[in-house]
């Protein structure tokens, strides 16, 4: 596993650092390593909660690597649910029978917005967290869950402003939106994600399994709602806008540290 | 077309300003004129945003017209969706294939409230917005959509106290509660609408409708929800509390600028 | 009826005054005084709003009280809705043809978190209330609803935030999460729900329960979904680590006013 290091404070409280230099992307590679770790996760009979950090402050997860392809994965079997690999991922992330928590400090746009909504929980930086589905701005919806995602959390008004206008979020606005849980100041987010998952690490592993069905049974989309969604996705990043976007968002400095990825809300939609 | 103005930034972006002096009332020619620009906006294939706005800046849409009738819609065929004609004029524009835009100064109460509600997003003037179900001031529930859209923005809660409390929400707390998007300081609030509005204006129609469409499944009340809540409200209009509460506010200054208008959320149970 | 203090400011109008020292358990005798509070509400043709305040302003209701047992009602016939008696007694309230109102000051923990998650509408004390489900805090989810009914309000994340993380929320927190309606001055609680109780007083009893009827269909849980949360709660309750928890509690004060009560949300890991 190369893009999570993983440290277990206690057998019940595992911490998963995601690092994947410059910009902290999600890749093919991190695909694989993730459900590494929900297989991992899966079949440990002491982990209560599993929490997500990233180890460059500036990025949590910029976006999908724009770089990569899935192509990687064409031999693969098809996954455990049937859904494109980076959605199955995220749905198996999202029923794990433990809790799961992402402290986010840094940027989380893009497939980064849908890998913390897949999380059970967001804390976010007050000074230091940014948050949102630039997708748009290229020209395509989110397709990795995102649009089944949102509206079950934030409403339909909020979901169609935060995916159709593509912009960034801070977390003061998120937290009122319940984009992320709450907007903690930078100086105690690590102290409070800390003293949070000790609290879940020290309940009981099988009232936490029941807890999290109960909730799953009324919150989480059905899994079939996502195939339409990703299925757009690929065909319209095939397209000439969207891959016009991405040739020109390449020239302009993307997935590089500097002003287009640190301001890809405002700028993305003139590249 | 009487009761908006509409103007085209672009192709893709339309603004309608809605004027039915002196207080915006929503009348039976307001449901024609909407029908109207429905009816467009349906049929154009370069159009993404559609933003309301009032040409007065103390009314958004007072309420329904009561001194308007429908029986001028009683030779009709039946509307598309076969619900009563206002609430079938704002399911087709919660519907729209585009995203649609509530700018809202002024007070949006009733049937103005349930206008905007049919909207997508709502950002109102902080110092200038207010927003309420007066309805159960007179003793009937909101006929018009307001009573199914609430609960899922706000939640259960909080419908009932708008709908059952039937008081005025200024901006900030609309926002709090999410019946509203956000509280937007007056002076800053044109500009921020109009580069919202751009930016869906930029990009595709295509993806806007796709991403749409899987919003609206899982987020709007289906047709037939209304029915019951209309067929209710025209039956309890026309019995002796409301019809009395309705001639005893027009001899106090319904439908008039002036105190009445002014603070019918805190005065309408006094009427 | 021994727990509850009616007083009718109006025939419309009810409040009721949930008294049980020291510190407000919910207990057996309250299910059969809240029962027979519903059965007169449920016949009563004039009443259109019921508010429940607490006698003692440290406590509106501080859990359910675990020295007694549920042995006395062993003999009883099936309830109305099939479900465990506490249970019952919440979805009967939570569908009861009028509107409901808790004005929370003091703390409401566990059963009283889920008793005044039954009612409609949640006012709460900005400096003196304190909301939580602490049972994670012994090994066990909440059974009384708790599970069930966050989801609908406060969506997935922050559900889950609060049952598996198992603290307290002050007022204020609790009305950014939709937990509660509103915070509001302590100096002004008792004004301001006795204001908004009165408006509702002040309009139709049919046009009220038609309104909530409709909301009821969208927005409460079906009866069956308690069903296997009360069934794992009490399965647990008798296990050797939430009994274990009962017993070293009681040795530290539980149930009595003191420490361990007043901030039960962050020393409930430590008994």
């Amino acid at each position: 596993m190369s893009h999570f290091t993983i440290t277990k404070p206690s057998p019940s409280f595992w911490r998963a650092s995601f690092s994947n230099p410059p910009v902290n992307v999600f890749s093919v590679q991190t695909i694989l390593d993730l459900r590494e770790l929900v297989d991992a996760a899966e079949r440990d009979s002491d982990l209560t909660v599993l929490l997500f950090e990233s180890a460059n402050p500036e990025y949590f997860c910029a976006h999908w690597d724009l770089a990569d392809d899935l192509s990687g994965l064409a031999g693969d079997p098809p996954t455990p649910t049937g859904q494109q690999a980076f959605v199955d991922v995220l749905i198996r992330l999202s029923k794990l029978p433990v809790i799961t928590v992402s402290s986010i400090r840094g940027r989380a746009r893009g497939a980064g917005s849908e890998f913390v909504l897949a999380t059970d929980i967001r804390f976010a930086s007050r000074e230091r967290a940014t948050i949102g589905q630039f997708e748009m701005t290229t020209g395509v919806a989110p397709g990795g869950g995102g649009v089944s995602r949102l509206p079950r959390l934030v409403g339909r008004a909020r979901a169609l402003e935060i995916l159709a206008g593509a912009d960034d979020f801070d977390a003061d606005l998120a937290a009122l939106y319940g984009y992320v849980n709450r907007s903690i100041p930078d100086a105690e987010l690590d102290r409070f994600v800390t003293a949070f998952a000790q609290r879940v690490a020290g309940t009981d592993r099988g009232a936490i399994a029941e807890l999290k069905s109960w909730v799953n049974a009324t919150t989480l989309p059905e899994d079939e709602e996502f195939g339409p969604q990703s299925d757009a996705f690929f065909s319209r990043v095939a397209g000439p806008r969207v891959s016009g976007w991405i040739s020109r968002a390449f020239e302009q400095g993307l997935q590089q540290p500097g002003d287009l990825e640190e301001n890809l809300g405002a700028r993305g939609f003139d590249v």
